[in-house]
């Protein structure tokens, strides 16, 4: 089986860098799909209702991406039940094909890092997960492990795409900032996981709404996948994002939510044309 | 009603400074509680043995305890179906007049930190949440509020527990180390949440396993509850975590999960009474 990262160099190859990130909410639906479930009891008719948009999303962006994202958030806010359409959206994704990162941000440690690991790699049977660094390498190292075994990824927290993510990952120190410390430590974790396609299994989040900060991590980082949030939505361009992709094309999926999955309004009939429009829109920005 | 911080000096007059931390695992049970549970398919004989144990913990350390704090991730380990597990869970310690701390050190931004904030105090209806600091003031924010708005409280990680801890939370950067640059902001996020116990409702979580490191955070934050994992199986001894206390014996919680809820064997039948002596003997050690 390839690699994790060879995979994923696949899915780029093929369909180009755009990740759709599936964030579900509530408001923001569709009123048909809202309506059709509305005679069930909360949670249930919200857990209905993620179930059937989020597999169309799959059906409709699936021309545009070989890679999806669900955010664990979504579905946890949904109820103790929600982590169940998580774990059949997943499993549909990879029917589909598709490279799926679970993004949950998950850290802690020891044997705590471990049962994470399990839950994200066997519960939910996610190709990759996201992380938080900030607890160590010790921390981290029950992921890395458990990837490893499962022939899975991670993405580790660099630089996030929030408008504060300077309080601390700017911190200096030793001559260079927090997220640079970060980012060397990700180049050690995966300088032994690199498959053929010249990049490795453990990957970086790295937000795109810093494009100063993403020329200087992508050279930082060379043989690290990126997974670059904050393209659309959050402002950041295509030109923007460019800086994290290597010479060769690879390097970095860059992901759009709410700007591929809801560019429409609840009313409209025609959300369904308007997604894959966004898709296709996105897609061929970020290959161009 | 009274703060979460009241409510969290409440249950440490009454009872002392004990947490009981419940973090089931399949090999660590009674072996009596597995095989009542044999004949039903994984993972629901997990499940319904995670559900007993718990639930039989939570009654025989109830004397000695005011405070519990289930960690996610062994209930996640367990399939998408275990959180409905941890949210039986917590509503019997409510029930039974615990603080609930819900161990799930969440992390993310905007909306995102929303939903999980949500879930946490609205699904899980647990007392408080750790969570993680890394992406910075914009994504703690969120907890923050939605912890205010429902009465609750939030345990921010500032300094942890393993051996390699240090990586990032010991960079020094302008004069200070990472952690403490953590406990700073943690200062002005409390600073507004005092209650008439004199702590606030933002905690931190400071590990014991480095004394003098308790000793600077907890002249660095006079007036943030510490959450003190690290007793006991980890090598904190409740000498090393006295540090945490204030003059006026408020002001931290000290954490013991296997110490106190797996001090015996599987095959041993007096499991029971081994954990009640472990909870009284831990009672004391840290009341002393």
């Amino acid at each position: 089986m390839p690699t994790f990262a060879d995979r994923l160099a696949e899915a780029v190859r093929a369909k180009g860098p755009l990740c759709v990130g599936l964030d579900p909410r509530w408001e923001s639906l569709p009123k048909a799909i809202r309506e059709k479930f509305a005679q069930l009891p909360p949670p249930m008719n919200a857990e209905a209702a993620y179930d059937q948009f989020c597999k169309k999303v799959l059906q409709l962006v699936a021309p545009y991406t070989g890679v999806v994202k669900p955010q664990s958030a979504f579905f946890e806010q949904v109820g103790p039940c929600g982590p169940q359409g998580l774990a059949s959206l997943l499993n549909r994704a990879k029917e589909m094909g598709f490279v799926t990162i679970l993004d949950a941000k998950r850290g802690d440690i020891a044997s705590t890092a471990e049962a994470y690991a399990h839950a994200a790699f066997h519960g939910y049977r996610a190709d990759s997960l996201t992380i938080n660094p900030y607890l160590g390498r010790d921390a981290v190292e029950p992921f890395l492990s458990a990837a490893k075994k499962a022939e899975r990824g991670t993405f580790v927290l660099v630089r996030t795409s929030n408008p504060g993510a300077g309080l601390f990952q700017n911190l200096v120190c030793d001559g260079k900032p927090l997220d640079r410390h970060v980012a060397d430590e990700v180049v050690k974790w995966n300088a032994s996981t690199i498959g053929t396609c010249g990049l490795g299994d453990v990957g970086a989040v790295v937000g795109a709404t810093n494009p100063r900060e993403l020329v200087e991590l992508r050279a930082a980082m060379p043989d690290v996948w990126m997974l670059v949030p904050g393209y659309g939505a959050q402002g950041g361009t295509a030109a923007d994002v460019k800086a994290a992709y290597r010479a060769d094309g690879l390097g970095a999926i860059v992901n759009s939510s709410r700007g591929v999955t809801f560019p429409f309004h609840p009313d409209d009939p025609d959300w369904e044309a308007k997604i894959v429009e966004a898709a296709k829109k996105a897609q061929a920005e970020l290959r161009a």
